[in-house]
């Protein structure tokens, strides 16, 4: 069957078969397909649309396309969180040790940031030595030894899903539930999982900005991972603000081992609320703690004891980083930054923030990559002092931007600063987790 | 403006400006939108649409993506005729010289064949010599002198449809109307015309298959026409039958020089037929003819005077062609070709013929080509004996395959029986003409 046949029959609004998935997928892997024929049934199919049996066709063809991991051999449950990417999203760097801490192996593997969103990939390179790019012998080692490890995607798992996504994001055929499914899920099933928990982001700073739309997309993953017969939840949680204070990369990791150190500023506390979320519900699915409170007791006992400290020190040290940023923090701040102050223009309540625009300022001074090619300056970032909801004096700060100079905080103080809507009337606080999806 | 963003209005069903059609013209010449790009708006447009305005701006913006020729100095008014393709549609080698004869200058830009239906420069080849590349100035040059010339498009004339045409045939986006309207008028629009006639192919034969269809793009392709200043016709003529009686390359050049020689057998008399109305319309658009009588009195004169044929001969010598063919049309007939006789199966009347798959069983043996890059062998041929409506006997011969031997003729001789369909009862005779749309 010749790609454009392929492609005329989902044009036309027909069902694709099972053998027809699966050749368009081998099309992509063997570069049989072109490119530009891949992203003509991509924007046909994001115009046709997918049923769910297509969506359930194409995640495991796109899975098949690659290795899947196995660490049955473990001897543990194996469990996993992904997020649908945000501002300040950092979770995983908490949830890991925390999950191993508590008898899971966690196999996480990883992306790098792109647009407004930051990616775990990054934040762990700004821990110096720390190496990202495991061979999959080594993911399986240190798994082994302290429970958990974090590495990039390489090549070989899911590789139908690299081209794809490349194409989706250069050809507006992103926001389509069935094709960000097949992506996200051909990944994480891949790694050989007994249970996953989602992190679906709603709001200005998330990927899918409408409540209704994040809800779709978590019950669609969800019921994709149950069908794969991994056991998989969904917590859709607040991204119309940045998750707890830090915004950028060696900053964000700053505020985790603050965290593991139960040492949390107030401006911390939702990134520890939501990690425990997370962490709770893989314990659950994972069978590991039969309720919420019992997870909970465990998360805190593994914190407070310092436990979970101990696991990313032990991680840390054997995927290459120096161990010392446990101890002092402080040395992921780098001293020689200028601080730039954003300030309120007028008096009231901030209303709004928009979290998009917020972490686009930071990605412009380096924070983050506007395209995949690009470099990041690790020690840039912000610190929110602000939050929706909160009262705010004209002149007083809402946050404090890390940049290089002056000249580098001049053109984007204006963007940070007009992403702060500031009301007469106050408005609600934000609930940071809005439902779970079971 | 990101190839993106534009791809993302149309894939939502937004109306596209004339600046953004002229943004992605622009980026398709310069090649800054990459041909995933191109395809993925193509089938945007194709499941979308483009309206009146938009496929006028689309038309425009591919005409000015080049450059357009001028034959103003040449006193003469200037018209051409366009055919959608078909099966033995050989009347462009009939038109261009009894037009020229008529006072008319044809600068007449043709293509090649492509799957299953021929093209004028290929059929042209096959006369020794003849010269399909000509310079804009050769171009030119031999207008002036005998009044018509014919070459290949230059890549200086509409360079955006070469490269959005190649892609939409590898994209399934060919069969949608505003898409082929854009792309015919922006080259013939290029010759700097007066009047233009329009040989849109409806039946089996066709690009278009169904009358309705066939219909909706002459209407579209002839108020496209007018609206840039070009008065335009289209004639709509029966493709459910090869036209005439060779299809090939030099075989259908000797049916042509016979009918310049008055010598026409009875299966050319449709082309003849066809090739007269659209000359006769072209004449009267031009205004050097006030009615269809009086242009059937000029060209019946210009044929039987044999000055036709004698513009024909000072066009071949121009063009470097052997002019030997207009007094010996049989030197273009190959003496060593295996002549196979296809036959009836059965007795009764020939009631339907499969033309595309009789064009595709041509291609098959070299008569065309199944991708642009393969070459022909114009000598192969196919001569039809019957045509729809006729009566037949079992073992009877429905036509004559010319091809280099029998192994070849093997294959495709149950391909060529199977595109006759035979039934008990006569069917009507097919009308050649089916439509003129002014």
């Amino acid at each position: 069957m010749r790609p454009q046949d392929l492609i005329q029959k989902k044009r036309d609004g027909e069902k694709l078969s099972k053998d027809e998935i699966n050749i368009f997928i081998k099309g992509v892997c063997d570069e049989t397909w072109a490119n530009y024929q891949i992203s003509a049934l991509l924007m046909a199919i994001f115009l046709r649309g997918l049923d769910k049996e297509e969506q359930n066709f194409l995640t495991a063809a796109m899975l098949e396309s690659g290795e899947t991991l196995d660490f049955s051999g473990v001897g543990k449950p194996k469990a996993d969180k992904h997020s649908t990417g945000g501002v300040g999203d950092k979770t995983s760097l908490i949830i890991a040790p925390l999950a191993a801490c508590c008898g899971i192996a966690v196999p996480m593997i990883s992306g790098r940031g792109l647009g407004h969103t930051g990616g775990t990939l990054d934040k762990l390179e700004s821990i110096s030595g720390y190496n990202v790019n495991l061979t999959t012998e080594k993911f399986h080692e240190i798994i082994e030894k302290c429970g958990f490890a974090m590495t990039g995607q390489t090549a070989k798992i899911a590789p139908a899903d690299k081209t794809i996504y490349a194409l989706r994001d250069a050809t507006a055929t992103v926001p389509y539930i069935p094709l960000i499914v097949a992506s996200i899920m051909s990944k994480k099933l891949a790694e050989g999982l007994d249970a996953l928990v989602l992190d679906v982001k709603t709001g200005s700073g998330a990927f899918m900005q409408k409540f209704e739309d994040s809800k779709r997309l978590a019950q669609a993953l969800v019921k994709t991972g149950n069908n794969f017969g991994v056991k998989t939840e969904a917590v859709i949680s607040e991204m119309s603000q940045p998750l707890g204070k830090y915004v950028g990369n060696a900053t964000e990791v700053y505020e985790c081992i603050r965290i593991l150190r139960n040492e949390a500023e107030a401006e911390m506390l939702p990134t520890l609320e939501l990690a425990v979320e997370l962490t709770a519900r893989m314990l659950i699915l994972s069978g590991v703690s039969g309720s919420i409170s019992d997870s909970r007791l465990q998360i805190s006992n593994c914190l407070e004891s310092g436990k979970a400290l101990e696991k990313f020190r032990e991680n840390i040290e054997l995927q290459g980083g120096d161990p010392r940023v446990c101890d002092e923090p402080e040395m992921l701040l780098d001293k020689s930054l200028y601080k730039f102050e954003i300030v309120a223009n007028k008096s009231g309540f901030v209303s709004e923030i928009d979290t998009c625009a917020l972490g686009n300022a930071i990605v412009g001074i380096g924070g983050g990559r506007a395209r995949a090619e690009d470099a990041i300056d690790p020690a840039v970032g912000y610190a929110c002092e602000k939050y929706v909801g909160d009262e705010i004096r004209s002149g007083e700060t809402l946050g404090i931007l890390f940049c290089r100079n002056e000249n580098q905080a001049h053109p984007i103080s204006e963007k940070l600063q007009n992403a702060y809507k500031i009301s007469e009337s106050q408005p609600q606080k934000i609930e940071l987790i809005r439902e779970i999806i079971q």
